[in-house]
């Protein structure tokens, strides 16, 4: 009774696609039924002795199941730097699939396929579809069909960021990682703006024929090609467009078709509106915005439409509360169909709920499209993945998942992290099973030594830098991507035993917005920081009248230091009398001459401090 | 042979407007005529008897005559809180003019109008119109029918930005100034791709009939609402829409229409986009949206066609090197459709043309729609308008251009102004007819200092702060709304005489990178900074042990000061020696006994040096 994947008017022919049927009816989340589905998927890769090596690939609203090649004559995927051999996520090591989503036209059921109880097209009998019931049907196909019990990694872009985050919430053992890519809890007002002209194009199209047009002579393509070209535009980003466009502004090039090509946006556009129209489908294009629009995490879109009171916050919460996984939460600076703000959402739920998480936000001008572009994949970002991946699988003990480059050494060079009295101390002073949260973690030099230390205790960091973001991932550490002078937004009161800021409190301007928030979000905060009430250099204001500097490398002065805040420790300790922060601990060093200093002659002879703070 | 306004199928009928129908043909850009053309417009206030008071307001794409309300009774204006009896553009002191542009539906010679030619509507046989030929009919009416030779002010904001940049250019002796708003040289090729996407929509709809669709039973409606929706969206910001939008995501409104109205969104743009059907004409949407993807100031398009080498930037600068203005630009910090980036082209094509120009970047989260919103009217950007306004008209002479609050007061207090020795030493340096730039310029002091002690001197002022800026142009200032630590981008090599940097350095982080743009700007450079080699500090640092500060004010610690940079007077000579900066003259104050110290001790002696500089 099954339709052969030629009769879906729109899909192009993946060659290596495998199909599962799934047995007896699909009940999908609105309570309709579907009497007959069937799974096109493609896996690359093998799958281990226990099975435990299998990456689950979601695939965007246009993508479909042939992420990477299977051979060197097959036809280019559509993630090809990230996935294959050698890649990222590495088909050498891990066994990845993908499959086409419900209510695509790639394979899997959707409304362009027969109706087995009409023999006829659904067309506007296709229900409707949610991402919960595309996800569900995903996660059958690795459960059922491959007899996968736990993903090593459930991986996401853009609506497949919003199958693998519902997956990891609703099926929280059946994965050992969660990576979110260029996504978040659900569309922007502005994006889902952008799908509601793109379905009002196809549905006023009147050749939309209400959905019935499979009959017909002509489909809704003008309909069609209108939402691509609109939602293209999404895809890139304001200077991707600048740099691609602005040259040529005015010379449009030759493309078969009835659009404007008129400037070189106009013909770029065209050819993008038809090309799309020869391998997609209208209904289809439909199912897949409406159950991206509908998506929320946590939320019920039939609750909130009875009352407003609703703490999306609190329910995202929730949400993420129940995944076990560990998350990986990356997106692009230029990505303004999902920005940051929406991963930071994401992020946040994952640090109020004590899951372990990683945040990135990668530098790069290609807007949502970065996600798929080769330059990232080759920079910090196919690198980040590629090590989260390797920390993931060396924790479930696989085999090669070990790379080349020992974790364990950053891959920066930092000259100081390996005479640091004041880690030391910093050590000394945590319990065995205590939290910490390290600002301005850097390579994480501070957080290693504390899991060298420690059992199986909670530890953050948090850095500015892209690079040592990268660098904490390859060591196996969770870091936040953030700055600290927006303050510690995401984490929630008394989260950790301690908030660590080590030589970093004279780089921050705002000190006390960054020390209160440290005590919102630690029981305790331990600040250690350089003193220039150190003999030295009073001396050398004194004596050479120039202005003393922490930071001795020889190409740092005081005017390109990043140093912004000048203080001695009694400085700090009138600070800490005017806004009331309690002194639990106080030790002054002489790093120079390696030993601690008295309290009293602190001001002078210590050119370090190190406290312990409270409210 | 003149059609009545309402044969125009889609105008609104504005009760106050008048008609001037051009004597002969009217010969458009591409050298096509229109062998009649009427004119529609409405004024409001008084000319005075030298016909000196009046102000051109250029309405955008939707926009019309109708700025604002001619008596109570009228029917609210599109931009109600700008003009009128009492607002910044005050209809109480200038004889404001606004006419409907060229190829629109509300009066004006448009394709929806009656062609005498044929007796039938225009439609597909309107010619191609170039927003310079709707300027030139804007500048036709002003002086053949109105007789005004010199205005006083020409507005415009979006599209009428663009008329206005095209006006102050070709007709540079036609008016005092020109205000700039939410406008740019060109749209950006995001922008045009939204344009592209609209006229794709209207030209597609069957219905659009190439454009002859005035005696059919349907018109491209539903073409035009999708336009009009996507384009709504680009008005908006993100933030705005999120705000807007989100509490009440599912909840969609009963909206009378065939599009999509089950989200929140869905049911606005559906509003939106009926509305806007009832009152505009699908032929002049592509008409004017043409005309507006088509404009570059300064480049024809048409030789754009036929070369790439194309020095964009430099057409900018010599087409504004024409005009004769004063020109004062406005973007909005969320305006996304003509964005900082492009207010800041013409900023700077002006500055390397020495024309006397401002430019503020105002807060507000409206989107692009910003210019039109009350709130930003009622605060910094009304505030900026009304004051550069008064500005012009009090050089022109023009009585009750005065207002009530003396120019010469700034609107913050600086408790330091009065007490600043360095501008004393400062003004005294530099010669009766040499150009300053001041960079961090506050409230203008310095400036005023230097305006009233030289002649017809070039004083142009830069600062960071909205306030600040609003002050300047207060006092009749030119001032710059820019960040120093992204450097003197807009300035070109060798433009003033003295750059100066007073009571500043100590708060730039990236000193160098600074230094170096001065002295490309400027001949010679000036720079004030405290001296924390000063013996008072020494003694504060060695009695005391905490760390000197310049800053006196109670509320200022080190914790809080705006001072990131610690340097003594030695230091300062140490950088010019490594980086070649000639130091032409050093004078060293104590600025507590108010008296100059010699060279020898200033390290110790003097709290602040004044040092000028040179390559």
């Amino acid at each position: 009774m099954f339709q052969s994947t030629d009769s879906c008017r729109s899909a192009v022919p993946l060659k290596h696609a495998r199909y599962w049927d799934i047995p007896g009816p699909f009940v999908l989340d609105s309570g309709e039924e579907l009497h007959e589905v069937r799974v096109c998927y493609e896996t690359f890769g093998t799958l281990n002795a226990d099975r435990s090596n299998a990456v689950y690939i979601c695939h965007a609203l246009s993508g479909n199941s042939h992420v990477t090649r299977h051979n060197e004559k097959d036809d280019l995927g559509w993630w090809e730097g990230m996935v294959g051999p050698g890649k990222p996520i590495d088909t050498d090591k891990y066994f990845v699939i993908c499959s086409n989503i419900l209510g695509g036209c790639s394979g899997t059921t959707g409304p362009s396929n027969v109706n087995p109880d009409t023999g006829r097209r659904y067309g506007s009998s296709f229900p409707k579809v949610t991402v919960q019931d595309m996800t569900a049907l995903q996660y059958r196909l690795v459960t059922e069909k491959l007899g996968i019990k736990r993903l090593l990694a459930l991986v996401g872009g853009s609506l497949g960021g919003f199958n693998a985050l519902d997956w990891a919430v609703r099926f929280p053992d059946s994965t050992a990682s969660t990576l979110a890519i260029a996504t978040g809890p659900c569309m922007s007002s502005q994006a889902m703006a952008f799908d509601v002209v793109g379905r009002n194009a196809i549905q006023s199209d009147p050749d939309f024929a209400d959905g019935d047009y499979y009959d017909r002579e002509t489909g809704p393509e003008t309909g069609l090609k209108l939402a691509r070209m609109l939602a293209h535009i999404t895809y890139l980003s304001r200077d991707s467009m600048k740099r691609k466009f602005d040259p040529e502004r005015n010379c449009g090039r030759d493309v078969l078709s009835l659009f404007e090509t008129k400037f070189a946006v106009s013909s770029y556009l065209a050819y993008q509106g038809e090309k799309f129209a020869d391998r997609f489908d209208a209904n289809c294009y439909v199912t897949i915005t409406n159950a991206i629009d509908y998506f929320e995490l946590g939320v019920d879109p039939e609750a909130n439409r009875k009352t407003k009171e609703f703490d999306r916050v609190q329910l995202l919460g929730q949400a993420i509360a129940e995944s076990t996984c560990r998350w990986l939460i990356v997106s692009f600076t230029s990505d303004w169909l999902f920005d940051e703000s929406q991963s930071r959402e994401l992020v946040g739920a994952a640090l109020r709920s004590d899951k372990r998480v990683t945040y990135c936000n990668i530098a790069c001008d290609g807007g949502h499209d970065s996600f798929l572009l080769e330059e990232p994949i080759k920079g910090n970002y196919g690198a980040l993945v590629g090590a989260f991946l390797r920390s993931v699988a060396e924790s479930a003990g696989i085999a090669g998942a070990h790379s080349a480059q020992p974790i364990q050494t950053p891959r920066i060079e930092t000259a100081e992290s390996n005479n640091r009295i004041d880690y030391d101390r910093i050590v000394e002073l945590i319990g065995e099973d205590e939290s910490v949260l390290d600002l301005g973690c850097g390579t994480g030099d501070l957080l290693l030594r504390l899991r060298r230390s420690g059992a199986q205790r909670r530890l953050v960091g948090v850095d500015l830098s892209e690079e040592y973001v990268l660098s904490c991932v390859e060591r196996g550490l969770d870091v936040i991507h953030a700055d600290l002078d927006k303050g510690l937004r995401g984490f929630s009161d008394q989260q950790f035993d301690y908030v660590v800021l080590s030589k970093t409190l004279q780089t921050v301007r705002n000190v006390v917005y960054l020390l209160d928030e440290m005590l919102r979000v630690g029981r305790r905060a331990i600040v250690s920081f350089p003193n220039f009430g150190y003999h030295r250099y009073r001396t050398q204001l004194e004596m050479f009248g120039t202005a003393p500097q922490t930071d001795l490398r020889d190409e740092t002065h005081w005017y390109n230091t990043a140093d912004v805040r000048f203080l001695t420790i009694a400085d700090f300790r009138e600070l800490c009398d005017t806004k009331g922060y309690k002194i639990h601990q106080f030790i002054a060093l002489d790093t120079w001459k390696g030993r601690v200093v008295n309290e009293e002659e602190a001001n002078v002879e210590a050119d370090m401090a190190v406290v312990v703070l409270s409210r």
